[in-house]
């Protein structure tokens, strides 16, 4: 298992042994995320933002800083070379001379996959159209981990918008390596991919629903997710299901004690705010989990830690 | 009096004695505003820019950069999740993962102090709405300080916009603790506000004035103010007073020697080019001493210094 | 031969002598590209960009990251104070206080040299209208040097827009110290400027054409540029030269076995992706010899080296 160097296209390109890895040595960086550290002193990450995401690009770029690193980049596209007509592989084949590393976030599919058949340093998929957010996968996976103590024989619902949200695609997948038992919830027009579900189908036990309510009191991770109006080709079609998929504390009355709830962040009314001071609400803390997992990446991939 | 992990969200929130600490704190920052220096080596600010303001956004991150820190940010709300619907509270509680302090920017009155409540890092208030701009207020105290050699006993004059400049509440609030009289000249439709009047009367002299040549000859200190078309809701109204608060070469043979023109720019034409080369400007002085007390905050509330 | 807080505005403003010198000490850049290194350390740089340039930001920005120094800017003149009306004299007299040198691209012909004379600090003009833009021209010239092994006695020809192309102006002043036989290709519409010409005239060769093909078997190095169809007043123009100078494969049959292919990037369609990964591509390796370049710059000018 070697990581030194190597590209984070899709959660798919790991076995469970290496998110594994990936997790234990997020545990080792919690310390350094307060003290910070010299691990990659001199070491250059881009962040070549086509989209915008400051969650993301933020959680990175402090990584970076923690690990004693620095960043150079931009998110902005508009203002770019990228306006004037350059394509992507020229930008990443320029910008492999400036950095020891590339994070790329780009609206079109099989981005970072094309990028990182072209540059020699390696590349972070940071997100690539509707497809693919591997770190976020494995900030996700950490979470339940570090919260739950475990993955394996917990029930998890990924709720909302399964077919455009690519947060949902690869933590599907990344789940699907575990003993876990997954409900998926969303309208009938918002319903999980095909090629996603043929991907973990027989592998772990899948159950797809419309209605959230009626099963809340089996899940012991309440995954919610935002319905992206700009997803949508026709906008009636957003306003039918707009705030369907709403979480409340009324309904956390309904939940096991220990039950979780997560969400990729931001969130527009999917989770209503009194539920965040309840003992269940942990999307804040995932974006802390978030750091450490992408701490962790940037050591094993830039060498720092072996 | 105890600066460690406090929030800077209003000039109010200050004894006369913290000011002082804080401008004599201040004086110690200007060798390493040039040599640097390692005080907050490993520590991350994240400069939350919700709305424009490139003079005071650079000049935090060079005063944290001085100090051996580093930061992240943004500065761009259109580019973040922030148009994607996601609000405030939410964004500072996903940043305060990632930073050891925030330095807000927002439109909105009360934004900062808001944000205070949610988090547990420091905040400070970089200008929120048409309220208060309190490292702004302080660093003009700084500047009239070093320039005149002490505040109490000057004739200070605020002058242009004063209702809708969030610059001039502040400063006037600061000045009511020290011995000063107070000139507000404005036209009447941009008269001081009813609130800042009500908690400054009292306290020091204050005049209420339209006309700026008549009281020239009398000011230590002239305060020239932007007058921002943005405030305006109607923009006839923006035409009427435009133009009429403007200070010239000429204007300041009615002067004493020492008098010192001040402004927090950037300014429009308020304050015409020939007077720059005047021995009577100091606005651009005013950035640098901007700098040393961002330098005297970061340092006293991140815990360099003691 | 003193470089120690050196403006750069523009390339004649160096002797043969300098140019070798700042390649020498490119030279040396080279391991510290790959290691990092402290020779800045503590020094802060500010790129303040009125228009946008990825590459060019991207690349200083690295520069001054490997030689242990920070950066402060924005990259973003709709964002800024700039767009309340602050002018760009105000702007700089501002930013000198928190930096030791200013990076500058702004569209105005003429800025960087304004600037320079209100600023204390070195000013590094990255681009003014469509005037200059000189380390592009040294990263040029270096390029030359590392990949032909001299510059004398070379053939050269700078292709496309010649008129708008401010990269051009620049290269064709550097080349004139040198023993080069120059040659101008370019549709009649986008000629090379009469002063340009007047300035090189008499010190080099210089041959006008229009027809790229008929030149190729002569050529050493081939220097494409883009048509930027921004710089042209009447769109239809744009269209009749459109993709009337574009290098595919085929055309490389005809050029001698050593010829390199350059190009300021970004490229729209002046050079097709067939001629990438042919052995006279050096396109992507301009950008690593630009960052070369910098770090000589910047080590220079800032003391580092002496």
């Amino acid at each position: 298992m070697n990581f030194d160097g190597r590209d984070i296209v899709s959660i798919k390109d790991f076995s469970k042994a290496e998110l594994e890895r990936i997790m234990s040595v997020s545990d080792l960086m919690e310390p350094l995320s307060r003290e910070g550290s010299d691990i990659l002193k001199g070491k250059i990450m881009a962040t070549l933002f086509f989209e915008p995401s400051t969650r993301t690009r933020i959680s990175f770029e402090s990584a970076m800083l923690r690990l004693g690193g620095n960043y150079i980049g931009f998110a902005e596209p508009k203002l770019t070379s990228v306006e004037k007509g350059e394509n992507l592989v020229d930008t990443v084949r320029v910008v492999e001379n400036y950095a020891n590393l590339i994070i790329l976030r780009h609206p079109l599919e099989g981005a970072a996959r094309l990028a990182s058949e072209y540059v020699n340093i390696p590349i972070i998929n940071a997100g690539s159209g509707a497809e693919e957010h591997p770190t976020q996968a494995l900030l996700d996976l950490y979470t339940i981990k570090r919260e739950m103590g475990k993955i394996d024989r917990l029930t998890i619902a990924l709720i909302g918008d399964l077919r455009y949200g690519r947060t949902v695609h690869s933590l599907a997948y990344a789940l699907s390596l575990f003993d876990v038992k997954l409900y998926l919830i969303s309208p009938d027009l918002l319903k999980m991919r095909k090629e996603v579900l043929e991907e973990i189908n027989g592998k772990i036990e899948v159950f797809q629903e419309t209605d959230l309510k009626k099963v809340l009191p089996k899940l012991d991770v309440i995954y919610m997710t935002r319905i992206q109006k700009e997803r949508f080709p026709d906008l009636k079609d957003y306003e039918l299901v707009k705030g369907s998929y709403r979480l409340s504390r009324d309904d956390l009355k309904f939940v096991k004690r220990k039950t979780i709830v997560m969400h990729p962040l931001p969130r527009v009314d999917e989770i209503t705010f009194d539920v965040d001071d309840t003992h269940h609400a942990r999307y804040f803390k995932q974006a802390f989990y978030g750091l450490l997992v992408r701490m962790s990446l940037l050591s094993l991939i830039l060498g720092g830690i072996k």
